[in-house]
């Protein structure tokens, strides 16, 4: 029998997407939470069950149903402030609690104030949420009662960025170019004029420059100062696939071939780490629905000029992949079951 | 000097159409009028002005503007409910009004109240308002103080139904099938999940099946009796354009060539009427960002099945376009000013 | 251990389909098939494998290896013309053919000739191939050497017609209006002018009309005359899905209930069709990248006007998924293994 | 009456794009000219003619026919090699050739051979050749008789760019990069797999790093040396639109709006150049279908980041628009004459 974890906000993208790679998880299984406030005002696709498959089991939230349900764990795919609303209860509840929002991520009210512009009213959950991108912080996981997924982009930068960092290959004080490109389901399923089709199709824009929520969270966990890095969010028109672009001049590096091999190194055992041969790049077709981050590497070395491209699929890997992926580690399933 | 007019709803994408269209008409040039009412909620563009091209006129929405501003004409791109609102004053301040909603389109009380589900609080003006698709009604335009320009559908539908009845070739008992396609511009700038990027992109649905709004617009034009007519809407994920597959049961032709016949006689003249040869049929490329209706058809002598083509660009031959051809004859300029 | 299947075609999109569903099932293990003929011209998308999932085995295609890898059954996803040549060396090798190509779909040369412009070299393996959309074929399945899977379009157009002409609820005099709507991996993956992405994109447009590939198909499944239908393909912008809005005048059906009641028992074990409720109709994003195919109906007994939508993934269950179906059948699997 | 001009290659988009802008010239008049050599393989659309509007006129290419309908300038929308073979003849005629492909663009032989990786047959010409981006340029045309039109990619990036390198606020050591996205239509018409509309949509790709053709003319036009340039090549799914994301270090300015006002200066009188107010960038839609290019800017003082958005239509501004803004400099019309 599988264990039984719940899904608040399982209308939203992610959230419907925690649904379906969750119906095919050997060890979990979902159960939809419906609540109020996690309803994004969006009405719900009705579509017919098959006779060979059943829809997933659905039960209105409240923690003593939680409990009742003996859900192992729960997943917030809900705005910020509904998680950081509903998270204390279901902790309460006994439940582990994987948050997709920015509500735990940055660790100190001070760098919460700062980027979303509010009070933070569980200062104590925040400091004691473990933030996990599972390929630098595993380690952390299994005995954690609150995690925190990382952002979308962060996860596509950070992946890409931090092994550089590491190896001290970059010459930081030329600073580091994210040029950053993502789908438009990034930005959640309630309609805006932004996000209408006729804004969006043949269409290419960018917004949040230097000052997009998601950038403390590339510099908390790669290490790199504000001052370094250039992070722009760009609008590209498709459904989903997050796809960064990343420059920088190089040292010590004398090849290609030397940079693959950082990244060869840093992800030799990862199952969901893929690294491109030299001259060659990931596009985001090749991890569209997948929990795969792709990374390839172009360098010059007579101009030390050097590019790298991550991608990612931003609701699979940048989302409820990877939320999975925690919940995994954090339940004591195989990392990747529901995932390949 | 070129004669000013006036666009409410400057903002949707027909309005925007509009002013984009106006900006080139060599007799009329257009003043934008802020109202409330007529913003859809929807933020403006505020796109920088070239120093070879000044942006038109904008000035505050009043009848006493539109008098002391002269406008001899003013378009409504407003929701039918602020249509029925702001005619009576305009026309009471001494305009000409192009309305390009569906509050003065079908003649009776009765029959908005059916399709439209809410009373009319200006019946003497739906019983005055001239409906004009010009290739068929243009005589009544010039004397007219308000004018009910079509829907985009029926435009696209009656240009190509209304000539075949009137031959006398279809066989009615057998029906008339009008399967419809529109790009998403059509539903409005107005953000709703069903117009959202991600709801749309990848995506074909069907909507208003026998039972659209414009349904009795292409009965009363063309003849047909509503059980005679199958018409369902349905959603392209693109940003413009029409197109009808129109199917009957064929009687008294012999050949495709004479089939076409009937549309070469019918629009002899017309300026903004393509009719194809053979075994060509028209596609939305070919009519983008024009006037034109486009019209192609093919048949099966020996079974007398029949099938019409016709497509249009929604927002110009569909809503302003068709829209300045009226005013063009409603003020006494050359009809195909503005639009060649 | 799971049993090896090859595919012959391996990089067109059906081919690359069923790469990837076969990856996921439980008894069959696919591989791939190099061979010039198959090859479409088309490059290969080199991705880097995962540490965590391996790539599937690739072999030079030959009879011999064909025997000597045990293949159970071979794919031929593959043009019309290679699948003629290379099956009858297939067979001899002891393997089962799945061919999805219109190669053996037409059963008799005459058919063929007519339809496909060509001559056919091997009439005794037309005449002898088991043409199988499983829902209506399933119990010639088991015993057949030669599988002929269906094409798209007939797939979505037969399971939604067939059940009303069994029914004999269709006033068939009146006529039968299949409007298709196809994405465009539909035309596979050869460059061509027609599938460019600027000619596609923004557009919309018909093409075969009244004289496609698939009518022969629609008209032998379901018992229609092909006087008494009218079908026409068109192209939707978008890589995937095939909807059809099928128009009739109904005979004998007192409520858009008793409709759909006619599916509901048609198909009430089915685990592939899944059949909308009163008033909803299927749209595209329901069916991607699966094997079900989605039928909603709506019906005014006063005119006696019905109209039915059937949705399909073309590359599920359109070409890859149903011809997975059809293996399950052929090889004694269970018939919803690796497609639910 | 209009100044006759021919188009060779006006079956390609950029040939389409000069078609459809000069027949709204009020001084020139399109002739079309059938070559073997520019008809890229690409049937053409035969659209009906409207009685409204005639067709341009099509004539068989020569040097005799140019002659003979004296021709006052013939544009090449053709490729390099076709460009650099027609030339002499067409010279020899006695018309002005404007030129847009990258036959003439790079000034030497060595340049040529480098990127094109081909011989030039003929240095004299290329030697010769004007090389014009108006805004810089214009006063070279007026002599010229064969006149090189810039590639899409190095206008935009060109217009953004040189003006910074010339008021001194680029800290040049720490490179400058120049994220470049691109709509489809900018490969041209030709099919291949890489524009083939399956391969494009739902997809975004990078290609050329580093080693695109146009870089050179980038850095001729602004005086960058290579090492200080790092730039990238990017499809993204439209039909047209370029987008260039440039990022720099920036010396000597203290705010965005002194940033701004570099533009401002340099741009004050130009027809075609828009330049954002400050926290604003532009976005494709600004652009399409127009000869403006969109300039905006964001700069944090305290880090000295900054951040330039270039975006125009590649079919206009980047290719055709810009051609006939030659053209009417090399034929004495007003330089916005076509284009506003």
């Amino acid at each position: 029998m599988r264990t039984p974890v719940g899904i608040l906000g399982f209308r939203g993208y992610s959230g419907a997407e925690l649904v379906a790679l969750l119906e095919r998880h050997p060890c979990a299984e979902p159960v939809l939470l419906e609540h109020r406030d996690a309803a994004h005002g969006a009405p719900n696709d009705d579509r017919p069950a098959s006779p060979g498959r059943p829809s997933p089991r659905r039960i209105a939230y409240s923690p003593d149903a939680v409990r009742a349900e003996g859900l192992a764990a729960v997943f917030l795919a809900t705005p910020a402030e509904v998680s950081i609303d509903l998270t204390p209860a279901l902790l309460e509840a006994g439940t582990k609690v994987v948050d997709l929002s920015g509500a735990f991520r940055l660790g100190t009210v001070e760098n919460y104030t700062r980027w979303y512009k509010e009070e933070h009213s569980q200062p104590a959950l925040l400091a004691e949420a473990v933030y996990s991108l599972p390929e630098f912080h595993r380690a952390k996981v299994a005995g954690a009662r609150l995690i925190s997924n990382p952002g979308c982009y962060p996860t596509a930068a950070n992946l890409a960025i931090k092994p550089l960092i590491e190896a001290g290959v970059v010459r930081r004080d030329a600073g580091i170019v994210c040029d950053a490109k993502s789908g438009v389901s990034g930005a959640g399923r309630k309609p805006s004029l932004k996000t209408s089709f006729c804004e969006v199709t043949e269409n290419f824009s960018a917004y949040s420059i230097f000052d997009h929520r998601h950038v403390p969270e590339v510099l908390r966990t790669s290490g790199l100062q504000e001052s370094e890095l250039s992070f722009i969010a760009q609008l590209i028109p498709i459904d989903r696939g997050i796809l960064e672009t990343i420059y920088f001049r190089a040292r010590d590096i004398e090849s290609a071939q030397e940079l693959l091999l950082i990244y060869k190194k840093a992800y030799a055992d990862e199952p969901f780490m893929r690294i491109y041969g030299h001259r060659q790049v990931p596009d985001l077709r090749g991890v569209a629905r997948t929990n795969f981050c792709d990374i390839g590497a172009h360098y010059d070395p007579e101009t030390r000029r050097a590019v790298v491209v991550s991608a990612i699929d931003n609701l699979v890997k940048g989302a409820a992949g990877q939320a999975i992926q925690n919940m995994n580690l954090a339940l004591g399933f195989p990392e990747t079951d529901g995932l390949l």
